[in-house]
């Protein structure tokens, strides 16, 4: 595995394995992997696999974890180098944002909304900052975990929008042994709040839209009050379209529950595809 | 030249000059050709020219000018067939805007200020639309007129800033006999007012910041002042640094004069690019 942290040497690298029609797929990440990062890149089908680690400034609001963000490097290498990692690409911040820098990519109706109702200008960053990636790399394809499922909305709904000629495809949840979906997040957990946890996907799991029940309303209530009678503090639990995030009619028949709740330090998110 | 309105025939052709090893340029446009476009495709050096035509609704606020900005589809074909145009690109507002269109791009410290002061979310439409361009055609390079000044500083902003990997070159304004600069919106004034069109050029031309005078708040109010005895409405006179469009410090030595006024229904702008 080669790491390349400037630009002009990434392109150099891209621009010759273009010339040997070598596909290429993108996994951006923020480093800290967990087995759910491997998954994607190894389920990126590609003849070259870049791996981006970046802990990303712009998608922090004030006060959030950007300082605290755990930053693993070496351990991050090593666990890609086990898994089909052809290049790691690891830019500073003025790197991808030099001084002056002031474009923003915005998708605003998906991204006013639940995470993004409590995390202003979170998606702003995230959507700049994979536009940007995106267009340095020009990968094929580029992978993200269905577990930030609403980042994984706002990036299809960008690329689709901005007709960018990649293909954005979206990896099902990693979880622990217990029903915890995989976070880098989850190391801020005590150990009671560790054995909380996985408690956040049973909620939603036990929802159980496909049985008939068509109050959402009352069911994400009753999950918001289940939680918070567990020790989370429920931000919010929501039964959505799935693709468009709205507010499912009737005769939706592709939903997703998502769900975020704090739990000591950690702001812990997970969700459900329900079809039906 | 061909003419192709849909994005599936544009790629395939595009796809083929690539195949191709041909360079490819991008000349952007809302139609109503003049001297100013036609000098657009002249200068591009490439092996192929594609030229769009696109009256972009995002660009107009309400109450401006989108439907009845002039659209002369044949004329143009006819002034584009004399220079070295390869490819007329004409999408409709639905091709390029899809139902459930959502993102933008935006560069809000340069589009806030002078004409955007006045035309809110104006620069948000180009911007968008300009992205939505370059990654359809994916030229080698892209050329837009040095008219619209604050407009050509957003794009090389945006495309900087996003690490597209496209060069955006800049054309100088092409004039009337009297100095007018090019402009669609010409046609809307009469003959009085095309009389003393010219004037707005001729009032930033006489600020001669080469002289020395360093005071430019006053020599931006006098023109002001100028502009408005002649009969204009102006709206701004300002001179700024020529890249930043910030206001320059005494040591700036690359600036610009801008101006925006009107004249009957017509919203002229100008601008002098001034090195010392």
């Amino acid at each position: 595995m080669n790491t390349i942290s400037t630009i002009p040497n990434l392109r150099a690298q891209i621009n010759e394995w273009r010339r040997q029609k070598k596909t290429i797929a993108l996994v951006p990440t923020m480093g800290n992997l967990h087995a759910g990062h491997l998954s994607l890149v190894e389920q990126a089908v590609a003849d070259r696999v870049v791996v981006s680690i970046f802990v990303n400034p712009l998608q922090f609001g004030v006060g959030e974890d950007y300082q605290t963000y755990p930053r693993t490097f070496e351990a991050d290498c090593e666990k890609l180098e086990k898994v089909s990692t052809h290049l790691l690409f690891t830019p500073s911040v003025t790197e991808l944002y030099p001084a002056g820098m002031s474009s923003y990519v915005t998708v605003p109706k998906l991204s006013n909304i639940l995470c993004g109702a409590s995390r202003p200008d979170h998606f702003k960053g995230v959507a700049t900052v994979v536009n940007i990636l995106l267009n340095i790399v020009q990968p094929d394809k580029a992978l993200f975990g269905e577990k930030d499922y609403q980042q994984l909305m706002i990036i299809k709904r960008m690329v689709a929008d901005l007709f960018m000629p990649i293909e954005i495809i979206g990896v099902p949840i990693v979880r622990e042994a217990d029903g915890l979906a995989m976070s880098s997040r989850n190391q801020y957990l005590n150990a009671e709040q560790r054995a909380i946890a996985p408690c956040l996907w049973k909620t939603i799991d036990k929802m159980r839209l496909e049985s008939g029940e068509r109050n959402y309303t009352s069911l994400e209530k009753n999950a918001m009050q289940a939680l918070a009678e567990l020790g989370f503090k429920p931000d919010y639990v929501a039964v959505r379209q799935a693709q468009t995030l709205e507010l499912p009619t009737a005769a939706d028949k592709d939903l997703v529950i998502l769900a975020a709740a704090w739990l000591g330090k950690a702001r812990l998110i997970d969700n459900k595809i329900v079809s039906f």
